[in-house]
């Protein structure tokens, strides 16, 4: 059977490590005989639709291998474009790219929206004929892609880097508290997560024997505000000061969003997580209005999206488990493996060891993974060391080693050149202006 | 003569690499004849007041050296605490300090208002014939210490570790913006500095040839709503994408902050340095409101402490200097050169390499460095090659090297004992109730 080609592309919000997947696939289809070129879909679907194909198989060997310690996904792009059932035009042009492009394998790399993308586009290619094997690579930094047992999969690329993050992030405003309480008392960070608090539970990886005045708040567990100001005021009371990690979704009740900040969600109800500021903010505001029992001020550190993209943190376990699962599904691509997301599970809960497997792309499409509420303590300010038990592998023990040139880091550069033009040329659905929300 | 005391303490904001003045100095002293124990003030100037003499000489060499890569000022700690004319208490007391506990040498680490203050105590132990040796070490991450001709010091210890923060946050920031444009095709990042702009200036180091859509606004140039709302339309409609870093103070004429953020300055004026809302969030706002001529969000990131306090980000250069400069002033000390800051001048601007040096405290304390006017482009949106040909050499080459032990960063434990207390209980004048402001 002589070789088809292969699409790889990226969905949703980027990671540290998410190239690493990418390079996983374009490193292991070069040895498969199955496999001709793969190219990457430049900004996801949407370069599917628009033909905007990078030739990844191309490219200097270097280039793919230091897409490695290359972040977030500047590389090949991502979107937020999603297919929806109406978009039927979308659909039939993905299967006139296929065909033009003698495409055979499609792999897509995200959470669960873009898993459902990847098997509809699969499933449609094959009832219409088409031989073209539907993969998904996992990759999220909320770590809510699977089932809440963990069985579909244990944990997604992306969340170990973004977990060590916070644990050395934690560490260092811990020595940046302690050293100018004086004048700053309370620090309030806010992680990112707006519904699944696997991110700012990760802050407790910087004290895993609770010695600082670390207190944590997920959204998962109502708060009022009247709570949060007596908890950080008892903490303060106790230490001097206090370390204040919430999620950037938290609802803090009877905290009061100024009516010109407020974005209404699809229900008419105004929440943080969409508002024009930030709860960190907010809460900030609220505890030095209502004064604190020590001298000095509440400041807030809201580290956006450095907590996704910073290489500098990038877990070593990750790296080598985000290029695993990209190898993975260029495996389960050459085999054949039609409707499958590749997967990592852990094998061994006291040493830790995974393997890497497949889930159906329908069951991680119709999944969603909670944190689960046994792993929040009972007042709602910490977690559980059996959180810190799942966790604690995840971040490894050193640092990844980035690559520097007279002073700057040494990105990949791909070329950014596209395959030949073989349609004509298309906008997306969603795109054009009469489309239909 | 016998040898006598030492202490050192530490004043202001901290850095990633204030920790390594302090071990600059005890390292050294170690083999000074004239120096005696070194002790630090517990949060600087009020640690001395308070008795809190932590005993450095006595700390196992292996903290003490690990002091090199432990960011902030929790080691130590420091403080805002200012001596005032009027603290004549305060001055009287830090005279017993010195005679109790046989001090001889007093350095204290910070920035203009620290120079001040170790100038007017050192002064005042020689009036009241006490043998003390006033220095200062210096340090801010602003790099605003000095004159603006780099003539008593060419820049400060700190300043290159916030620079190469700057530097590798933007190359980041610039991935993840390539990569997500299509849905946030706008970055606003708000850097430190309320008033004097090397901190967004360091941004173009990620950029020195000028390939990203990067724009900079610095405090020192005026800019409109409209203007910065044009320029950065333009260069999305040029790139698709734009990056836009700009100051913490930086006035926006004609975005107003609403009513109920508003904290005003000592002359009544509303400022957004010191307001309740970021003016990064304030312009993204804005932006968003008036649009884009691309689709999707402008977005904000404010990464806050992380920029003085990041180890990981940390300049090898600036961790060699910051090193040095504690080991000039200990030298100086142990030389009986009374009212110095030690200083770093560059010998040659072509192939970078400095000299450690001296400059009397006085001087220092009356000056103030600004960020050159020629250094800033034309249109107020860029600094120039000449500011880069200065700022280059100070982010270093190569990473630092972070101990980590079992996955979390290795910091300096400094035991917390005091040295025993010899004198009544103190309340600085300024904690107490009555106090004049």
């Amino acid at each position: 059977m002589p070789a088809r080609n292969l699409i790889v592309a990226q969905s949703g919000g980027p990671s540290a490590v998410i190239n690493n997947t990418v390079r996983g696939v374009v490193e292991t289809a070069r040895h498969l005989d199955d496999i001709g070129t793969v190219y990457a879909g430049h900004h996801g679907i949407e370069g599917v639709l628009k033909e905007e194909l990078i030739d990844l198989t191309a490219q200097c060997p270097e280039e793919i291998s230091l897409l490695g310690t290359t972040p977030a996904a500047g590389a090949i792009g991502t979107c937020r474009y999603k297919l929806k059932d109406w978009q039927n035009e979308d659909f039939d042009r993905v299967m006139e790219i296929f065909k033009a492009h003698d495409i055979g394998y499609f792999v897509y790399i995200g959470g669960n929206d873009s898993m459902d993308t990847a098997n509809k586009v699969a499933n449609l290619a094959r009832e219409r004929g088409l031989d073209v094997c539907g993969l998904g690579g996992p990759k999220t930094i909320d770590n809510d892609v699977g089932d809440s047992e963990f069985q579909l999969i244990d944990h997604t690329p992306g969340y170990g880097s973004t977990a060590r993050y916070w644990s050395n992030y934690i560490q260092q405003v811990n020595e940046e508290n302690m050293g100018s309480s004086p004048a700053d008392p309370v620090v309030v960070c806010q992680a990112m997560g707006r519904k699944i608090g696997y991110i700012p539970a990760a802050a407790r990886l910087a004290d895993p024997n609770r010695e600082m005045p670390l207190l944590i708040y997920l959204a998962e567990r109502k708060v009022t505000i009247e709570q949060i100001h007596e908890q950080i005021a008892a903490t303060c009371k106790e230490h001097g000061r206090a370390i204040v990690v919430v999620s950037e979704g938290l609802n803090i009740e009877g905290l009061e969003i100024p009516e010109e900040f407020i974005v209404r969600d699809s229900f008419g109800h105004p929440t943080f997580s969409s508002s024009k500021i930030t709860v960190a903010q907010m809460l900030t505001n609220a505890l030095n209005d209502k004064g604190l029992p020590v001298k000095g001020n509440a400041r807030c550190n809201v580290p956006g999206t450095d907590q996704r993209h910073s290489i500098f943190h990038a877990s070593t376990v990750d790296l080598a488990e985000s290029y695993r699962a990209g190898e993975k599904a260029a495996l389960l691509a050459a085999a054949g493996e039609h409707g499958y997301m590749s997967t990592i599970l852990r094998t061994d809960r006291e040493n830790y060891s995974v393997r890497y497997d497949k889930a159906p792309l329908s069951e991680v499409a119709n999944s969603e993974r909670h944190f689960p509420s046994e792993w929040i303590s009972e007042d709602g300010t910490d977690v559980t060391d059996e959180f810190l038990k799942y966790v604690r592998p995840l971040i490894g023990d050193g640092n990844p080693s980035v690559p520097m040139i007279d002073g700057r880091i040494r990105f990949a550069k791909l070329a950014r050149k596209f395959a030949d033009q073989k349609l004509d040329a298309y906008v997306p659905q969603a795109d054009r202006q009469s489309s239909p929300s």
